[in-house]
């Protein structure tokens, strides 16, 4: 029955912002700046990367996926974001699978570049998403599936708060294969104050305590897809 | 990146039968019966019925449903089955949730008619559904979200030796709330020979050993919606 049941506002365009993290819709002139981050980063993220099952299709291009997400977007079943940092593109950050009717869930998926791994780019964009799909979307669920190698990206849910909910076997195909995923979850009765002034609160007392300790750990690092 | 590969044949409309189960599209024409077997089941199905999130919307009616079914299924992101047995509209299987790219996954729902439960009906018709979207459509998951307490559909997935995943907390808009679910899914390497073949073999393992049994237990009840 719940499928007679879409979205009734706007959905898109969307633009969210936290300091100097801003959310906003990945664009057909981002192509420059977009294949020259993927380019600078192709070997970290080849481990998480979404692959098509047949064998030889190739990825789409820049253009076609610009496009799909727009399509999408506008069907109130994506939010396909650029993550910009200090107005330069660094990331990208996408609610996909978004589901209306009884259910009103979507998914995350993410990455940004190796070079602003450690400084909290990620958490603050999933916390900024979450809040929007919660809050003024009226979602009622976000997962994310992440593979159980992807160390980095679990920090991140852990971070956030997410609820595990067990594994989901050949769950995506990445990377050339059918991959395991672990599955996070969180509902808004789980963030009632909302997910960024958790993580506000969290990132001050991780800065304090940082500003209290001696420099010798690596940066935690929250660059990450799936 | 796996929102730019859909389906590229043609999805719907798509009839699938096994003796005297046939599944085929809902239709504009079935409102009538549909009605009527909606109405004789009210009882029965409301603590499994999806409802509308927000307070006083009141469900689609049958003539916007199948509008947007048709509109769904044509997109390949739904296939909205009536069932029949013996030319007799008796419930509705629906494959929903349907994703493309690196994914390729979807969920099963269903109810029947309570005086047909029993009977093999559901299971029946889940398991041909499941080998049309493995081997004709290329899925690669299908799951069944089931209410904890709704243990005649949890006899269903048993059977057909789905695989748990676990529970969704508050997962779905159910009877008026936010209902956890029990996951199930499968993927097609856990049945390389097809459902509907593991299916037939347990089903006449079952009419043999029931065929030798004093009648004194009720049958077993495949009646069942989410």
């Amino acid at each position: 029955m719940s499928e007679g049941w879409a979205f009734a506002g706007r959905p898109w365009p969307v633009v969210l912002s936290e300091g100097s993290v801003v959310l906003r819709p990945l664009r057909q002139r981002d192509a420059r700046a977009w294949r020259a981050v993927r380019a600078a980063n192709a070997d970290w993220l080849a481990p998480w990367e979404a692959t098509h099952p047949d064998v030889g299709v190739p990825p789409p291009t820049f253009n076609q996926m610009v496009r799909a997400f727009g399509r999408e977007a506008r069907a109130a079943r994506m939010l396909p974001f650029a993550v910009d940092v200090d107005g330069d593109l660094v990331g990208q950050l996408t609610v996909s699978g978004i589901a209306w009717g009884s259910l009103r869930s979507g998914q995350i998926g993410y990455w940004v570049d190796r070079r602003m791994a450690g400084r909290g780019i990620i958490p603050t964009g999933v916390a900024l998403a979450v809040d929007h799909c919660f809050f003024a979307m009226g979602l009622h669920r976000i997962e994310v599936n992440i593979r159980p190698e992807n160390t980095a990206s679990l920090r991140v849910v852990h971070k956030l708060g997410f609820r595990p909910e067990g594994l989901r076997r050949r769950y995506l195909h990445i990377d050339g294969a059918w991959r395991d995923h672990a599955t996070f979850a969180i509902t808004p009765e789980e963030v009632p104050e909302g997910m960024m002034s958790r993580w506000r609160r969290l990132a001050a007392d991780l800065d304090a305590e940082r500003s209290h300790a001696v420099p010798a750990s690596p940066p935690d690092s929250s660059a990450t897809h799936r």
